[in-house]
């Protein structure tokens, strides 16, 4: 945690913030600042600064803040991610967040399967506590949208075939060309499976515009392969 | 698991080999094959093909194996990593093999925590372990070399600074320049802990001839930032 986010409603008009719970944990005993200390805080939805630990008992820390610093910028950055494993999910949560992406869709694809769907991984409370750990990393208070698209071809057919304001790619290594670099501009990016997408999805991505992209000879991990594209194209 | 490596010893002359533990286990239950069906093989350290399951008893698959094809090329690139959490060094060798980096040396830093060294995580068959993982994630057969470098001064001083035939990277968020993209040639990259290197061995790299790059204004994870840093510069 490079910054503790709080919530609007724990701040009073004059930038006082109770801390108790486990960020109060984590505050005292990974970071190791109690009375007297100063740590970076943002507005969660809201603008960064600094804040001061003014009083501190064995339940609560209270906090004097000063919020002067917007939030580091994101760029106009929208991935199509078909819905891994839970594990994997709440981890990418996590980078995708951290390297500023703006909108996440979890989307369905053939090779998901369908028992992912009902993972807690997906319950909102789930997805912004790992939304949450990417923010307070990365120093960032906006939280990425992050919604869900159960069915695959109305979602590319009818949302992201008309997107012509956007530089879209599919990631797949049957691509034709190599992944970019330091592409300029609104983005979306659909990342596939492991195993990848199946041709009939290769075909729909084509036929909305999508260009195929790889990443070389080599079979990467969703998690590995996410995170390579997102860099190339310049996130983060 | 996209290829399932074999050692050496076991595989006859004639190319037929006896598939039985944990690997029988994987290749029946979560590949889903057995008597008939053909999978892709590597032997450690050599080639690749395919082979067929010939026989199949409760204890063992026999293989017939046919290995026609080199391993997929590696970047001659080398990454200096300090030694992250335990956790994150299984996932990371896995990451990075698969990636196809050369060589991995990990050594110390002023932000590693000295518990990390005593880590069962470090001890030989563990290291295997995570870049066996990464090498039949990949498809690759060679694995790359691992090292360890408790002191950080005389390993930079006295086999870094002389290596004129590499470009030299340092990763670090005060890097004066972004991290370049698609670099040619032999490469060495130095990835710091969690929190980034301290003054006194940003110069110790700067003396060395490294150049410090960064990846932006975000603070990111050891885990995410090595992998963006690996796939800007081209390597994957």
């Amino acid at each position: 945690m490079n910054l503790l986010l709080l919530d609007p409603a724990q701040i009073d008009p004059d930038g006082r913030a109770q801390v108790a719970g486990p960020a109060l944990v984590h505050v005292r005993e990974v970071l190791g600042k109690d009375l007297g200390a100063t740590l970076r805080v943002g507005v969660l939805g809201g603008r960064r600064g600094h804040a001061a630990v003014v009083a501190s008992t064995r339940e609560a820390l209270e906090l004097m803040c000063t919020f002067d610093e917007d939030s580091p910028p994101k760029r106009p950055v929208e991935l199509v991610l078909a819905l891994p494993r839970p594990p994997v999910l709440r981890r990418l949560l996590a980078h995708v967040t951290a390297m500023g992406v703006q909108r996440i869709v979890l989307c369905h694809s053939a090779r998901v399967e369908k028992s992912y769907w009902g993972s807690p991984a997906l319950h909102s409370a789930e997805i912004d506590a790992h939304v949450r750990l990417g923010l307070e990393q990365a120093c960032d208070t906006i939280p990425p949208q992050v919604e869900i698209r159960m069915k695959l071809r109305p979602f590319v057919e009818d949302e992201l075939a008309s997107r012509l304001d956007a530089r879209r790619l599919v990631a797949d290594p049957t691509g034709g060309a190599a992944c970019p670099c330091d592409v300029e501009g609104p983005l979306v990016i659909a990342v596939g499976p492991e195993g990848g997408w199946v041709p009939v999805e290769l075909g729909l991505w084509a036929e909305a515009g999508f260009e195929c992209v790889h990443l070389g000879p080599r079979i990467l991990r969703v998690e590995t392969a996410l995170i390579a594209v997102l860099a190339r194209l310049g996130v983060a």
